[in-house]
């Protein structure tokens, strides 16, 4: 990692100009199905491969209340039968055509994908399209996969106290939205999941007009538009699928803080969420400058955080910042620290809080910025090299709300960032009454607050 | 206040026994129609008139999410017309009769009622049944109370910085559960509810088999089960309306705090609400030891809270404790501090914490359990002389889960408590991790924390 930055650094003088001409964006190509099915075509014909992708705009924060986790759930279904494929055959076709498959939940969507020889990719939409509306569950399915699911949620968040602490924050974070809900789903909701709440998730949200397809490898966009017409095609609209408009956060009016105790934490530590905008279609400015500012605060070993409170007065043993715009609704960001030893989580937070307030009124060091716009520009070219991660970013993003040309004006939105919007973005951002400041530690007695 | 308590003081000693022979519950009579609809007549002879309601097993916590408000705003939309009672002559004809009426909304249940001379009753029941299944409501009329209900929020809540400060505490209460969203809704929600949200909530909900018919008065059961089976009775039942499954908190592993700084707000304060049980069916033992809990700690004058951090230490001006049992899923018990002029929220906050911990290792005072279990047993007692309050016992009971049996059973399982019972059941409820404690403070620079 520091390897890697400080490569960067040594580069930049005489690359920058060289990367700056390369900004060009990839080819991209797309269509949308007569049924609403939209399509994105990226093209990559370095190897003969593909990456074939079917994203719902069905994630966890589009589920009914009271049954958290169906989202994720139903994506574990969608691996077993449908009429013309056995249970658990379809990973196998996959896997025998030398491909690999999976698939990933989040707030806002729910995604499948493959990747195979160019040459598979009809054999892998004909099944995706199969399984977009053919699926078979059986209550056996469903009773076994329920139990894999609640293990998967004991492995990753029963056993993880950092994960447990993630889910408490959130839920006091969001007042009113689902984003307060976790996408696995609550422990108790989940022991209650049934066959009818999976076959119920999926005939509201599993529709071509609610789906996104991404093909991106060695294909040609016209084969591509033939082959999804083909079998994507001739599914149905659902007409009762309309743009989502979840309930949206009240006026937060109240900063939250919150004590969790758990044994098994060594290192206490901090984090504090602020409620933050996300990026809109046609509107990401807000949002770049915020990626910039948990850039400039906390990214890597150069950051005003880290300097300040890692190197400067050895308060902390590790700080961050993060923010994630791609979101359907307001999203957050957050601060951490992890305070050095015989320092107090108090001792950590004023310490936190009078870096940023400094850092507010000190500006940003132009150099640092153009550094890490530099970094930025260089990811986004390594990128291309990703037929995976092209395939992600743009289904992803049209997933959460955005458009391709959101996602291909992203890049210089984030070159056109300017020190004085970052500190005007921090000046917004940074309002207690829309956080939530947690301290996770380990003891009982240690819990005051 | 403080005179009605010395006066019951007073005539304890001789007049307990005399109460205790008086326990004998208030002459009930029950009965259910073929379409499910639940009836409950309470005869009450001395003057000859009558209350009738009806219940609906429908308050805010049934909503929908995204459209909070709209168990209220129906409540409000139910006094306009039906196919045979022109807009707002519900009222008109109630009151042309000498009667009065009304109507309520909570998180569990809307009610309505009418309180008329005995022999008007045929025409109340008539014209709530009639509006049961026969509301009429045009775009017009929806605009305008959305107006009403706009400008009922404007003075019930966003003028006043406690109202403000319980709905930011109850949103951080619940993670889960719908009671941590307001009964008359966030703004943003109800400025968007329409004609069609009330007519599916109306739909949905309003229905005999969902409502519970309460009469009492001067009535003869008979004469009521005639009547209701003439006005309710043809009213089919909704065969989809099943017993309400709300979804339920998930473990709670972290205090929450918070400070809410209102500059309209003269003197600061502390409530802390603690997630607790509720009356259950056939098991109101603990909430009865809650009940009592909160008696001894906060209730009045005499009560713990009030003699060690009032009178005792002068820390504050005000304290109390509340609980109220009612409830359909979980509900919360409180503790309010009031700080003396001088003395810091947080030093108000630490003396309460102290008192609290000192009760539950003094244990309780028998003869202050003696004296509100007497004074509790006189209230029951008066209550039945109050034919409106017995109604809406037994109402806001049935509609919170709980049996007539329940409600008879209530005053001596509340006499049963003992003092160890309120101890455990202290030490079960004051359990941070399941709690919410505010701050309400005035201008922003005593936002400390």
């Amino acid at each position: 990692m520091l390897h890697r930055a400080l490569m960067l650094v040594a580069v930049m003088v005489c690359a920058a100009p060289v990367l700056a001409a390369e900004t060009a964006s990839e080819q991209v190509t797309t269509f949308t199905l007569d049924n609403g099915m939209e399509a994105v075509v990226i093209e990559d014909h370095r190897a003969p491969a593909v990456v074939h992708m079917v994203w719902y705009r069905a994630g966890s924060a589009d589920e009914p209340a009271g049954v958290s986790g169906i989202a994720h759930f139903l994506e574990h279904l969608m691996f077993k039968g449908t009429d013309t494929i056995a249970p658990g055959e379809f990973s196998q076709i996959v896997a025998a055509n030398g491909g690999t498959d999976n698939a990933f939940t989040s707030f806002d969507y729910t995604g499948y994908f493959q990747r195979v020889a160019a040459d598979r990719l009809e054999l892998m939409m004909q099944m995706e399209a199969d399984r977009m509306v053919n699926l078979t569950l059986t209550q056996d399915e469903v009773r076994t996969e329920r139990e894999v699911i609640l293990e998967e949620r004991n492995q990753r968040v029963e056993n993880d106290p950092g994960a447990l602490f993630n889910e408490q924050r959130r839920a006091a974070l969001y007042m009113n939205h689902r984003y307060g809900v976790p996408i696995i789903g609550w422990r108790h909701e989940i022991e209650s999941l049934d066959l009818q709440d999976a076959l119920d998730f999926y005939a509201d949200n599993y529709a071509p007009n609610n789906a996104i397809l991404v093909v991106a490898g060695d294909v040609d966009p016209a084969d591509v538009k033939r082959l999804a017409q083909t079998y994507y095609g001739p599914i149905p609209a659902d007409p009762t699928i309309v743009p989502r408009q979840r309930p949206q956060e009240p006026p937060q009016l109240s900063e939250r803080r919150m004590v969790m105790n758990d044994p098994r934490v060594a290192q206490p530590y901090i984090i504090r969420t602020y409620l933050a905008p996300e990026r809109d279609p046609g509107a990401q400015e807000k949002a770049a400058a915020l990626v910039m500012l948990a850039e400039v605060l906390g990214g890597g070993q150069t950051s005003v955080l880290n300097r300040k409170l890692q190197f400067e007065t050895q308060t902390v043993v590790y700080t961050s910042a993060f923010y994630s715009g791609t979101s359907l609704d307001d999203t957050g960001f957050g601060l951490v620290a992890v305070p050095a030893d015989g320092v107090s989580l108090q001792e950590a937070e004023e310490a936190l809080d009078k870096a940023v307030a400094e850092f507010i009124t000190e500006g940003v060091d132009a150099a640092q910025l153009d550094r890490i716009k530099f970094q930025m520009r260089a990811q986004q070219i390594y990128a291309r090299d990703n037929v995976d991660r092209l395939a992600r970013r743009y289904g992803g993003a049209l997933a959460s709300g955005l458009t391709v040309a959101d996602v291909q004006a992203w890049p210089d939105i984030l070159q056109a960032v300017t020190e004085a919007d970052i500190i005007a973005a921090a000046k917004e951002i940074f309002d207690r009454k829309k956080s939530v400041t947690g301290w996770l530690m380990g003891a009982e007695q240690e819990g005051t607050l």
